[in-house]
């Protein structure tokens, strides 16, 4: 592995002000130092010969991105879910994902996401895995992250057999030669999984110390099916004979009565909380992962990031799946929720201190994303000691010039399309012309078939072979416990 | 000028189903046909040699994009105004306009902005212009547009003076050799124009058939000071011994009773309209210019798309200026506008008819937007006889790919920065790598001095010299009767 001394016109730490022309020495994958290329070059000990000497000229060098929350596996189906009604969309989303889909286009999916999160600055991602095939492409691809191995079982009579598969799942994903990924768990929403089953999980997240993620007060249709036991998901659940009681509580709640904020998980989206929800999520140490875009494109409405704030919860931002919001460029996201926030209060003819300023978005696209998934310690900000995760925003173009504050303009102007570096680890995967695991051009043909393949399969011309890779094989074990 | 056969793998006429693998033949700078290459191909007169061919291979081919609101000669502050008090935002943006811009950086900014929309598939603009520049930049640049001419003057005392200031300009703009732009009045806003002015500026727009543009109904405080005659708008106009009356209704109310909407203006904004006000708005004609992002980026809210749509009002996608929204990537800012129609009304658990699908998106960006500026005629989707002004967006990319529907990747999943081809009149404009017109290089540099020379004017190093392009002599007038 190279040492680097990599500079920029701006370097920003996150945790510190922005640099003027500043750089950052990486030896052995770690950042050794970092500050302005004058002081580095001047200090001894710092920049010698042994370093290779990369200058972005007018570019942003900042922390990978933290991406919290993605479903890689269903990079495929992109556009292919634009269904208005959630429960629709998530009834066609299963049965494509289990009906129509092989285990080669699940495999060509994750990568093509990985590829895609890696131009985009992506260095660290919380991605929920069905298949137990993510991990592959995340290992192969060299991104840092969280895959939470999502479990689904609504009937309590089922969740002893639910766990037992999810157990099974676990080995298989430990077997996969990954130093850069953690393996957790994620009981995949309130709607899934039974009372019962959460408690499984949650037993064996403490006791194995799992991250955990979950889908939390996403859609009103989940806070009518937690709180009163009706609505679209009741009425299925009802006409599988599951028992349905409504909690007479919000979700959150629910899930603090029910022991399971005692693994501190990540609650993703978390539209439908309230000041005391917010409260129980940081007494806790429970964390959240926001998605605008998703939650406004499946019409969720608007998570309360403002009152996050206020309650100090950690929150990291995330884009869900594409087939979700259809993109992963977390600048455009950041944007997003920005601009969500602001809309959401009206002015009031004086300036408001809650608005986020860029520094505090930049710090939700990094450290925040960090800490959500617990990671921390090791990565999103650009200190001594930490690994050498980075990523660079070309701020030369005509659509991000010209550069008044450097923060404002990597925060409302630069997009995913700018990034000209992405290193994890001191290695670089993506250098803005080359990207460094697979030919994007064979991988974007053999994307690019997808359509016409599942086009067939649904018209019955053609069938998707069954054959499910090895390392998820207890994934026919979900035919009897998933719920939707 | 060369005469074209381009191709690509979709075409998206806008006015008809997208064609596969389809094409579109340019001859002397208009559309002669459109079809399946197949078809065009076989027909009799079609293909010839003739024409030059261009396959765009992976990409949508579609009518140029159209931005019915920009101010581009402020593109030079783009992140130079980021206050969250609208009063404090504009306030800031006056003194810095008039008093530390010299005319070469107007140009520059000018240019600037031009060849961002450019190379962001913008083929036409309507543009709000005060110091008379941006037309020459427009010119140059060889993109289409209508450019308003904005008039202040909140002192009816004033209003004589400042229409003859207003006609001084407009002669000057009608000097510029710029035969794809129309030239139009503005006069600014409710709280920067007396409703003597506003009745002068409407009979001259009458008289001379000029199109007219109107900041309306774009802030609470706006709304505050029409309705009410309070609020931070009224309290300086009163400082400066202006009487302000409360006109007990909403500012499209106001605007149809003094007769401003017999010119059919095209409204910006329209925040804060209700149901009458729309119908008001569709009873006369007059249009309406949508920027979600910098209504939200701004804390003015969120503009009533839904309820637009509904009082079938012509509607046109903007990104005002950049100073407001930072980006000229009308892919993002139609995304934006979607996800805040989405999310303003809750899932309701059920399909919802009136959530526009990605033609109707795509709709707004192109023949939307050349209805609002009074251009359907001409351009604004591809049909035979319309101008050739074309754009092409790259779908093989790692972010855009699979799709399963061109629509929904264009709509979903494409960037500004992904467009490949900007032509106008039949004349490439951007064909993805190099710009027609100005060295790009050359004028990034020059644009990239200008923080560090604003610095020092603000500090008192240096003074802006106040030489002010000759086509806007008449700009002193501002001094006396701007507001802002």
């Amino acid at each position: 592995m190279e040492d680097f001394f990599i500079t920029a016109d701006w370097v920003l730490p996150i945790t510190s002000a922005p640099i003027e022309r500043g750089g950052v020495i990486v030896r052995a994958g770690v950042i050794e130092a970092i500050g302005t290329v004058e002081a580095l070059r001047e200090s001894s000990g710092g920049v010698d010969g042994s370093l290779r000497e990369i200058d972005l000229g007018r570019a942003a060098l900042m922390p990978g991105l933290v991406n919290t929350h993605a479903h890689l596996e269903l990079t495929g189906l992109r556009g292919f879910l634009e269904e208005t009604d959630f429960f629709a969309w998530i009834r066609k989303l299963t049965d494509t994902k289990y009906e129509r889909l092989d285990a080669d286009d699940i495999l060509l999916a994750s990568r093509w996401g990985v590829a895609e999160a890696t131009r985009a600055g992506v260095t660290t991602i919380g991605d929920i895995c069905d298949f137990g095939v993510s991990v592959r492409a995340l290992a192969d691809g060299g991104l840092r992250g969280v895959v939470f191995q999502e479990v689904f079982g609504p009937d309590p009579a089922q969740a002893a057999p639910s766990i037992a598969g999810l157990e099974a799942k676990l080995a298989q994903l430990e077997l996969v030669d990954a130093p850069r990924l953690a393996v957790g768990v994620s009981p995949h929403a309130p709607y899934t999984v039974s009372p019962e089953l959460f408690q499984l999980v949650t037993a064996l997240a403490l006791e194995s110390r799992l991250p955990m993620a979950i889908h939390t007060a996403e859609s009103r249709a989940e806070l009518d099916f937690v709180r009163h036991g009706k609505g679209p998901f009741a009425d299925y659940l009802a006409s599988r004979e599951i028992e349905v009681l409504g909690r007479d509580c919000s979700t959150v709640e629910w899930l603090d009565n029910l022991g399971v904020l005692a693994a501190q998980p990540l609650l993703v989206h978390a539209v439908y909380c309230d000041r005391d929800d917010l409260r129980r999520v940081a007494d806790s140490g429970s964390k959240i992962a926001h998605c605008p875009k998703a939650n406004a494109k499946l019409r969720h409405g608007v998570a309360p990031w403002r009152e996050m704030r206020e309650s100090v919860v950690v929150v990291g931002l995330g884009s869900d799946g594409v087939i979700c919001n259809n993109s992963l460029d977390l600048f455009e996201e950041a944007r997003f929720a920005a601009l969500m926030d602001r809309a959401r209060i009206v002015d009031t003819s004086s300036p408001d201190p809650e608005v986020p300023d860029a520094a505090a978005i930049l710090r939700m696209m990094t450290l925040g994303g960090a800490e959500a998934l617990g990671l921390a310690e090791r990565v999103g900000s650009l200190d001594p000691g930490k690994a050498a995760d980075l990523c660079a925003v070309d701020l030369s173009t005509a659509a991000a010039g010209p550069v008044h504050d450097v923060e404002t303009a990597v925060v409302w102007s630069a997009s995913a399309r700018d990034v000209v570096l992405t290193v994890v680890d001191g290695e670089i995967l993506w250098d803005g012309e080359r990207y460094a695991r697979w030919d994007l051009d064979v991988l974007g043909r053999s994307a690019g078939e997808l359509p016409e393949k599942l086009r067939r399969r649904i018209e019955g011309r053609d069938a998707a072979r069954r054959e499910i890779p090895k390392a998820s094989e207890a994934v026919a074990q979900n035919a009897k416990t998933q719920m939707l």
